[in-house]
């Protein structure tokens, strides 16, 4: 029959059939894959949101539902005062201009941040795709707006640094796809939207950009099994190019989060403060209140530098990578402050990166005794990692959880690190005491928090 | 296999599952469907070509294709001389705006006009659907321009006058559709397009809309195969909710043209000069460069009455019905040149309406003696009708083909139409020579040309 | 005095001193004037109204007034339900956009209508110049919207046209201009407005384009003291440039209308009906409820030629002249409803117009017995022109007025102008009764109003 | 003379005549009047660069002269390859929406910057008053863009600090004021745009808002006498509402600048090194490329905060006062790179401020010895300050210019601001040697720069 031989060819293209399928599509066989290892060892990643919500820039890259979707005051209230009565969410989408947009510069600037990964936003729930979407005609940059493929861009600015890996952002569902509206209407019994829509793209993606991480959000309450993830996650493990590299998370269906994928983001800002057996990831904001760039917010808005370098030593400490977000502007800008704290945390790393890259979690994460200092270990180098973040006023720096064999040696001893060797002694009943050396401010190896390397500590 | 469960849902929503089917799928079949009476006795229909390409408004309503498909010059100069060097033909959309559109005024513009049906663009080759389809997301109406179903508006504006029918066009190909363009580049050996884009609308114009015309166009040099065109009109005719009363034209597919399908239309402003064996129809423009509107037209640009008035004859003489074209202004009106010629023709069609509504080709279309001499009849009435387009100089008017016996009776008379009997005697060697009165310019039954009514000619 | 010696100031640099003044800045001197002879000869000129409320193109050429000044429910309903809510009136000026304006296929159209001069809007009283006036600094359509001198480029394709002369309106006052308003709350008592806009504005235009009409509009209630219009028009019948061709009308301050200056307007669309004692003008527009172009107007409000051609005979029987106005759109074009009826009144001139242009009025104005009737008169060639505006239905037209001596003589005759003479005979008591030929409709000179030559009658 | 007759009597309607004259029209006179002691005592002020330039942000606040004037190339590219062929600068206006300014979120942070006046430009060389000037009818915030008195909203906020003052900028010349490029082209020997602009809108500005510093700038090459500066100055401090409080600068016309008026300027980012007879001001961008808001600007073009904390102490050092600018956006926000450094500077200043704030120059402004310090003094408290920029390694900071008489008492001390008092001993040849405390970081009293207050130093 017609119908059927098309429905097949539809996706045949995108098929490449392979004799020994490693992954089943389930989330038994999906689950036991091992995750690659490069995306533990990178630790600390940028997240882009940017699309046509970068254009109305107030509220919330959530602008599109709370306006039309919830009809939330503020937002209703902006668009009475500043628009046409008849102006829709679409009619945003020609002032995303992107005329300042540079790929290069903004690489230049992630890479300075010590960032070791970059996930892009290609489309977030509102529809619109950065890139020329063959199943989003008309409803894309390279249509509309930028009139450029912005996904092409910064992929190819992201390979031209070699130690910087490119990550896509997918949204599954779409707030207002008549299709997927339909779909939901039915309670998911018909999938038109993700056989024409949300998989298309997946394999659009995969196969064009050939990113090192999928970044999957959004299911609508629609489960796995509508959105087909396990069959798409069976070919992007066995079939697709990337097949060796590619992380994925668990966002792949109502329920799949924090249980099935890749690894686990949980929730957004997610921070266990604890060990977690799984690999996971804290997707947080610089500006506190949205993700997508927000032209009214003040600095109070944003984390200060001490909060960033808190949060990211936390979450390493953890187990956790760092997915920081910064939200371009819609003319195409990285916003200064965020290129302030993006250098600042460059800065920092630039100093204190050896307990960061490549560590693993020690067997404790925070300190008992003093508070503000977390643990890393890198088992190789015989080496633990406590990050202080208030330097004491004595200069005396107890620490309670690390065992240090008496006597100063190359494989027993405590280092400041970016200074030099300090002194430390045995605390009772248990741990070490280290005495800081008097620095003067322009002596100190980095302002915000300092990091100790102890050699041979168990 | 989920992907076949999935595609043949998609389609069975849309199906309505008969015992009998009448027409099989196939062009014997569908040919052999009688035409609905009704088409041929309304002999006049408006056209209506309205979309994005009313915005710019220049050259053409293919003015998309001629700047960016075919570079044309006068279209690229345009475009750089008024436009930002990125803009595309999407960014014309938002100004779009159909706000003074009163589907109402329209309608009642229309009525006026002697017309009995109103065609509408509801997707030309751009794509714009001026409903909101839901396989067409913010590029239609209703997301975009206008904000506003445009199809229901004229819909049920139609329906409010009773002597009027509603036809709704619809282009199978888009231009620049990346379906389209996919399937194309394959020679249509895959129909992502047909099957995601076209046959779906299809279904939600007639399930929607119930339109009592369907009027196809634009194939993309694609065989109905590809469109599956005639499983389709089974289903029209079969199981739709207007298979009883809704005509078709022959666009559907390569080929099918002049050959396949319902009435035919040959050619646009199609005018063959003598009788079909096929139902057919003259669509044609008052502007006669261009279907959409055009700012920049000049007076001369549009037919005159009498040549509309000469072409109405012409057409139906042959057996045709004429689908005449206006083209509505970006912000929604008919141009007033427009509604002077529709007006214009609907005064003619209020006298000499008589020939032209229900009427039938004569065994001779036009005159063999005096030329601009056109004939139709009502058999039922035993009458002929005679159209001449100029009044002759000496009153006397010598008709070579009808044959009437002599003598004035009223089974044997001939009457100028609005005005009431004349004189006449046989001719020779055949034919009739009528004397028409002396009239002033004030007396005359109208202006442009004139009636007459043979009773009894054979 | 300070007033005079500013404005000598600021003038002087304009002024060219002649050693003999012939006309006083007073109204007793001013109005002793003649009137240049091709004024009266013209008969018939086309009036533009053109500017920024051509964007909105609603309601009126008095747009801004009606909403923001009087607050009318249409003009804020339309606003209110098309426009952001703080969208002002200048914010349309953006979108005059002029893009398809050629002066020059205006001027054909112009020159096919049979008008004689061309009267543009300079500057309405939304203030915007539609040319780069020094005074109106980015409020003027070089400065935004057209970025074009519109006036310069309608001035040089007048001149083209040999048989075409320019004229200018100029509104003294603007509606909202702050120094204007300032002056009006200091009941005139200042003039700060009059110094540094309107008269600078006067010398600029006729100085730059030497206009042969100047058409002053607009008093503000200010009487002619406070715009130093006798001073101004002094300067003009002396001094300037065109001291010996301008013809100007008498809107120069509050009491100054249909009293003093040159021609009389008296009101808009003034029609005595009778023979006036001063040359007057009668200004009026096609469409009969605005002045600039409304996109909303249905053809019901445009006149039709049996109209415009009932005025134009009407005026000229009269004594008046005919300033037809037609709105361009902010496009820059004549519509096509424009260009029908000024292609129309240019065929019925070009047969009839020897009973127009260069005539006279006669002893009589209009026919006492038969209404329809209108006469002129051209005394050097003894002719005595009827226009009448319905054909007898017995083709038999009865003349109160003219008395003829019997006998048909090249001196003494009557002539269906574009056909040939006629029969006639004396009638009583008094009069002539003349029996018009009978003509098939293509044989008739025109289809709207005819013309009967005289000669000899008295 | 005409002009002195021609400005009195465009004048006279706003002078408020007074018996006693103190100051005459002539820089002798006008130079002699003492600066009110407030404005030495503020040394820190606020400029706020905002205009129609803030629109394309790009480049420079010189955007128009650049582009048109210069015709240089990257904003020549800029605008090709961003806007219609035929874009004007004037077409920028539309979008200087100021949708999210709010006067009083400015001024709180102005104020937590320690600045104590805010001097906004109210017309910059653009043309563009951000007042509803009624000489300067649409083109201004209130008939376009913001549709508001822009300058109204932060005179009110302003004074709701009452630690804050008012400071007006105000270009004389504007480059493109058609009656301004006349005077200029005649050499000056004309003044109409003296007259019509710039003089009514200094006293319109004097008069409405009552600023306490007038910022008078751009004499585009016109000598004051062009622009009647001492005439204006002279009603200013004999007449004007803010004749005791007003301060003014030296930009009144070619050849004033560092030489007459009030305060000296004398160049943007004026810093001399060393003390001046003259009261100063260095005026100086925290973007060091841009005084109006520039989106293309990165990080490393804004100075840092040390950078910042630098050139504040060299300059009250030297006896100036600084006026620090920040570039608002089109849509009326405070970057939050702006706020940041307002924010640290503030910081700093809540410190630091007693060595700043109401000081005078002392007899040296730099150290001698070591360099990066820089000293004022506060002599009724006794008080030297010494700011040294660079903490010093050993803790020992050598002072070369103090003398402090032996011996640690209440009248005879060093205090480290923001801590307490230091042991300090005298050095060889002279001067004294400070021993800092140790601090750990989180000690110190601030973290760019240290104040030490030295009690009966000589």
């Amino acid at each position: 029959m017609a119908v059927f031989t098309a429905a097949s060819f539809l996706f045949c293209l995108l098929c490449i059939r392979v004799t020994v399928a490693k992954y089943e599509p389930n989330w038994e066989s999906i689950d036991s894959r091992p995750l690659p290892e490069w995306y533990d060892q990178a630790k600390f990643g940028i997240f882009i949101h940017w699309g046509v919500f970068s254009v109305p820039s107030f509220g919330s890259e959530w602008f599109w539902w709370y306006w039309q979707g919830q009809r939330r005051e503020p937002y209703v209230t902006f668009m009475h005062k500043n628009y046409p009565p008849d102006f829709k969410y679409q009619d945003f989408a020609p002032h995303f201009t992107a005329e300042f947009f540079d790929a290069k510069e903004w690489m230049d600037i992630f890479a300075a941040s010590g960032a070791k990964y970059i996930v892009l936003t290609t489309k977030h729930h509102e529809g619109f795709t950065l890139w020329g979407s063959e199943t989003s005609w008309n409803w894309n940059a390279v249509d509309l707006g930028p009139k450029r493929d912005l996904v092409a861009e910064v992929a190819s600015a992201v390979r031209a640094h070699s130690d910087l890996r490119l990550g896509l952002y997918h949204s599954l569902f779409e707030w207002f796809h008549p299709l997927f509206l339909q779909d939901a209407a039915n309670h998911f019994a018909t999938n038109r939207f993700a056989l024409a829509k949300s998989l298309p793209e997946l394999y659009e993606l995969v196969l064009t950009y050939k990113p090192d991480v999928l970044w999957s959000d959004g299911d609508g309450d629609a489960p796995d099994k509508y959105w087909n993830s396990t069959g798409f996650l069976a070919w992007l493990y066995n079939d697709s190019p990337v097949r060796d590299t590619v992380v994925t998370n668990d966002r792949w269906g109502l329920g799949s989060i924090c249980k099935h994928g890749g690894y686990y983001t949980c929730a957004d800002r997610y921070q266990p403060g604890h060990l977690l057996p799984h690999k996971w990831e804290n997707c947080m904001t610089i500006d506190t209140k949205s993700w997508g760039y927000r032209r009214n917010a003040p600095l109070a808005d944003y984390l200060t530098i001490e909060e960033i370098v808190e949060t990211l030593v936390e979450t390493v400490s953890c187990g956790g990578n760092l997915l920081m977000n910064v939200g371009p502007t819609a003319d195409g800008r990285i916003a200064p402050i965020f290129e302030e704290r993006l250098r600042q945390i460059g800065r920092w790393l630039r100093v204190n990166g050896e307990g960061v890259y490549n560590s693993s979690a020690w067997r404790a994460q925070k300190d008992t005794v003093t508070s503000g200092v977390w643990y890393t270990s890198r088992p190789r180098q015989n080496a633990v990692f406590a990050f202080f973040l208030v330097w004491p006023t004595d200069g005396i720096l107890l620490l309670g959880e690390p065992e240090l064999a008496p006597g100063q040696t190359q494989q027993n001893q405590v280092v400041l690190v970016g200074h030099g060797p300090v002194k430390w002694e045995p605390a009772k009943p248990s741990g070490i005491r280290v005495f800081l050396p008097q620095l003067s401010i322009s002596q100190m190896p980095c302002q915000w928090a300092w990091t100790l390397r102890l050699t041979g500590a168990k």
